[in-house]
């Protein structure tokens, strides 16, 4: 036994994704043998989000202040709204420095396996944001699983009659990715979408 | 980008063992969706733990009391102390349940490479502790790597003359181990061993 304070403290970390019990228990060391440059700092950013992050009440994007950096930055383009599913996928993009205009995070999918319906989602939110005059296009950048697909096939319902472009994420052979191993649906779907060289 | 306070929240985590960036963004937006769940209770045991885990001034395991609750507890063996690198290997052999004794951390391991001699581990205590009438058997359980043996020799050099035995972890084929996937050296070392079945 490692004491009743550890064991707890193993118990909690544990509950993260990507950490077992035996990593939590090597972290938990790690932390306790760096006490000032690891274990404090790592208590005062934690202090920090616990206190202070929420969610943008226009995008749905986690941040310190509400609007959201992105909501509140000028410089970027009103004209289009990435629509993705998780505030995860929004950092996913961000990483790309591809995509300079606006985000709305859905908070979910439509799933009838998990009972999650339209309601359940921030698409009340999504349909008013795409009637602001400045909006032109709404990407749907949901994932490419049959909830995914079908979240996006709903949204395009919603969107109908706004006259706003709505598009969505290419499908093909990820860069870096050989054919042999792809399966047959990524395999079929990029032949079908080729383009010219 | 996700806030300059995420963003350092997501930068201390992945200085953890088996977190790397990605791992701990998922971690950290796993914990901002389960703010009462799992972020307060996480906040609270890292607190607790960064102000009241100390090392047992005994044997060098970390608990919130000193002497630890291994130390202190009436009912395990004096007559025994068991040898390990670090606290890892103490938990580790109390997961077993198979060992009933005292311990002794080192607190690290004789490496030339890494420049630690004698004077950095902790075994000026250990002899102490030997020393004392009721000891009878140290059980060396440092690595079967090199270094590890290396300070295994060195252990028993510095505690011949006590009149204890000195011991050490058998060697072998892991329990579940398939011959097949053996490494030459454990494999040798098992047959050399061999026992009367």
């Amino acid at each position: 036994m490692a004491g009743a304070a550890i064991e707890q403290l193993i118990a909690h970390l544990s509950k993260l994704p990507g950490l077992g019990p035996r990593s939590s228990r090597r972290a938990v060391l790690h932390l306790l043998k760096r006490r000032e440059t690891l274990l404090v700092p790592l208590l005062k950013a934690l202090t920090v989000a616990a206190e202070e992050v929420k969610a943008c009440g226009r995008c749905g994007n986690l941040d310190t202040v509400d609007p959201c950096a992105i909501c509140a930055d000028p410089e970027r383009d009103d004209t289009v709204i990435c629509v993705v599913e998780e505030v995860a996928d929004l950092w996913a993009l961000e990483r790309t420095h591809a995509f300079k205009g606006r985000y709305h995070v859905l908070g979910g999918i439509l799933s009838a396996l998990d009972g999650i319906g339209p309601e359940d989602l921030n698409i009340a939110g999504l349909v008013a944001r795409a009637r602001e005059p400045a909006v032109r296009e709404i990407i749907l950048a949901t994932s490419a699983t049959v909830d995914g697909q079908t979240t996006a096939h709903y949204l395009t319902d919603r969107l109908a009659g706004l006259e706003r472009i709505v598009s969505r994420l290419a499908h093909g052979v990820p860069i870096g990715g050989e054919l042999d191993y792809l399966d047959d649906g990524t395999l079929s779907t990029a032949l079908k979408a080729r383009r010219p060289f």
